[in-house]
């Protein structure tokens, strides 16, 4: 059979493992998602193996890439937290009776077959098939070339524990090439199988999909995060938010990017906040203004304010007050997660109210960006889009719903 | 300027005012929606002379197309209706303090800008509007070129009604051209200006709109909705409910268009349904078990199972038992609203949980699948997709949300 052939195939399994899924009870998922963790505790050296030779074999982004024990228990570990998370399917979102005597529920249901598209991080294999199984979908995974060893002796865990289970097999797959015309037969659906794809990977990928797909597309693209200090902060607490939203973990897409200040805080924050990132490390780069307030500050150009870093640099910027950093979060922010810090609350309501990211804070760090954080379990990820779930995607977000409607033989006039 | 440059600029436009309309208080938006209403009613005569020329070189749906006074009233009373509705904008959907102690707040706000492309009925643009105005979203109309004078003078009562409440007439544009390469532009999302498509028209018009689009889509394809009969019905009831169904109004995207009946107990039932319709107009389609127990059903083909008749024909199909009826609605069915109707309750629950369509019902007739009907207030259509929304699609179905979070200075550990 050609690759094409086998896609389809994949996907016409994966359909009706995803209508066996979606009436199976939850305690049977929860059984499959804690019987993979053993597995994967019970196999930890057959996949450190496998991924010693994607490791020997990768060029680039090898970190991300290489597991040791501790990460594979950690992966076991987050599998178990998601077995234990409440489950949202059949749940009523809401439910009414209308004049007509009409009784309307709003029911959750799973979306049915996901479509996950990854780099690098085999853990991810992992987290996505947990997640989806806890909202009862099936799942195609279809992770990068460098990882392909790793994640597939991954995935030998989790079938093993759908079959212990009970559960199709079928309910997650790998696509087991490197072939990259895999990811083409993902992007125009499977044939009708595909009902969602989940890309998660570097701008080149995400690029592909948001050109390619004929299927609806969950995107996780850039975290262009923005903290910025108004000129009501609290100076102890702007420099504490702002040196743990870019430092904590500089490569999360929580992290802060760009700092803006306003003029009127500048002179006496700014050099405290570059000498304090400075010691751990931190480069600056920033517009004229803050150059001349604060030592080091290397200049700044255009492409600095659309820069995901995923590093230790921030970009700086002195804005004249919050109309002046909302349009610069409006212009260039990714609408991920972006932070005021103050103490004028009229000031920090009205930040809240005008930027329109999936997540607006105040007084905190934008590194609680994530979903565990929320309290949502697991996350896949936070989704950039504007459509269906935006911020953080736990289980609950990777479910659709559907109306309930029980009646006593009404006709409509 | 060429078209291209002409789209762009437009899309610009409404990026624009979607930042305004998102701020702009729900009093002033209701203002704008009664605007338009009374605009529409002092203007019935023009709208009714447009309408007119569009009529005279129309060659088909002729009937969708034509205005006369009464509609033109409706189509105002809707706004008026839309004008009453709950603001969704700002509504917090839910909050919630995690041991981090930062308060976390889901809130509703508008999409941005919707894209609407649609075919024939005039009274959809100003649907369209209202709808958008309520949940904050800017618009952007291309009706059929066959509505295209009446569509350009109810816009002109709508962008009248907008600058007499203050809000900008941007909000609510219409491309004033049948050149179908502004579909082809809308559906590239102008230039990332567009956050979501809608389509309402025909199969052609859909199709290309998911083959091309490049934005995500809120599809309301076809409705292949069923009515099962089991075995345990009340007789009565399911003689009104099949007949309300089919013929309440046979155009509808809710109207039943295949009936499926239990072996035990068509013998007795088929004749009465069958008489009932026919007596109505009704033309009934059958397989050979069905054509042997009543008079008059004609040989149904493949295609009368996928068939959206939207006319006095009705597909009906013999089947054993629940099972089967399921097994037929996830072949054939697309995904609308399919109804049982059955005394068992054990046998009623098992279709509400088995069938996943948009709207699963028990013991009421699927001409209930309405936004009205639903509670709703008003509907742009129903939604057949399984992301963001699926059934009713009303204003707050338009609006998604974002996360806003509240701290004390929360550094993340």
């Amino acid at each position: 059979m050609s690759l094409a052939d086998d896609m389809l195939a994949m996907g016409a399994r994966a359909r009706t493992a995803a209508g066996q899924l979606r009436t199976a009870p939850a305690d049977r998922r929860s059984a499959a998602i804690r019987a993979a963790a053993a597995l994967l505790r019970d196999r930890a050296a057959d996949i450190l193996a496998a991924n010693a030779e994607d490791v020997a074999a990768a060029t680039f982004l090898v970190d991300r890439l290489r597991l040791d024990e501790g990460r594979v228990e950690a992966i076991a570990a987050s599998l178990d937290q998601v077995a234990a998370l409440p489950d949202p399917v059949g749940a009523e979102m809401a439910r009414w009776r209308r004049p007509s005597g009409l009784d309307i529920a709003r029911v959750r249901t799973p979306i049915g077959v996901i479509g996950m598209i990854f780099e690098s991080r085999p853990n991810v294999a992992a987290d996505a098939a947990a997640i989806c199984l806890r909202s009862g979908n099936a799942l195609i995974l279809r992770g990068g070339s460098d990882a392909l060893r790793s994640c597939l002796a991954i995935h030998e865990a989790i079938a093993a524990g759908l079959e212990q289970a009970g559960l199709p097999v079928d309910a997650v797959q790998i696509v087991p090439t490197a072939d990259r015309a895999a990811v083409g037969a993902m992007l125009a659906g499977l044939g009708g199988a595909i009902d969602l794809i989940i890309p998660r990977g570097g701008k080149a990928l995400v690029a592909r999909v948001e050109e390619e797909a004929r299927v609806p597309v969950l995107g996780h693209l850039e975290g262009i995060c923005h903290t910025y200090v108004h000129a009501s902060a609290d100076p102890g607490m702007a420099l504490d938010i702002v040196v743990n939203a870019k430092m904590r973990r500089v490569s999360v897409c929580g992290a802060t990017e760009t700092l803006l200040i306003d003029r009127a805080a500048a002179p006496d924050l700014l050099p405290r906040i570059a000498a304090a990132l400075a010691e751990q490390g931190c480069v600056l780069r920033g517009d004229a203004e803050s150059r001349g307030l604060a030592e080091g500050i290397e200049p700044a150009e255009e492409a600095d304010w659309t820069a995901e870093y995923l590093a230790p640099i921030l970009a700086v910027r002195i804005v004249a007050g919050l109309d002046e950093a909302v349009g610069h979060i409006r212009r260039y922010g990714s609408g991920h997660t972006d932070a005021i810090v103050a103490e004028d609350q009229a000031a920090a309501e009205a930040f809240l109210a005008e930027v329109d990211s999936a997540i607006a804070m105040w007084n905190a760090s934008t590194q609680f960006a994530d979903g565990g954080e929320f309290g949502f379990g697991a996350e896949i990820g936070i989704a950039t889009g504007r459509l269906h779930a935006r911020g953080p995607v736990g289980p609950e977000q990777l479910t659709t719903f559907k109306y309930v409607v029980r009646g006593t033989g009404q006709v409509r006039g």
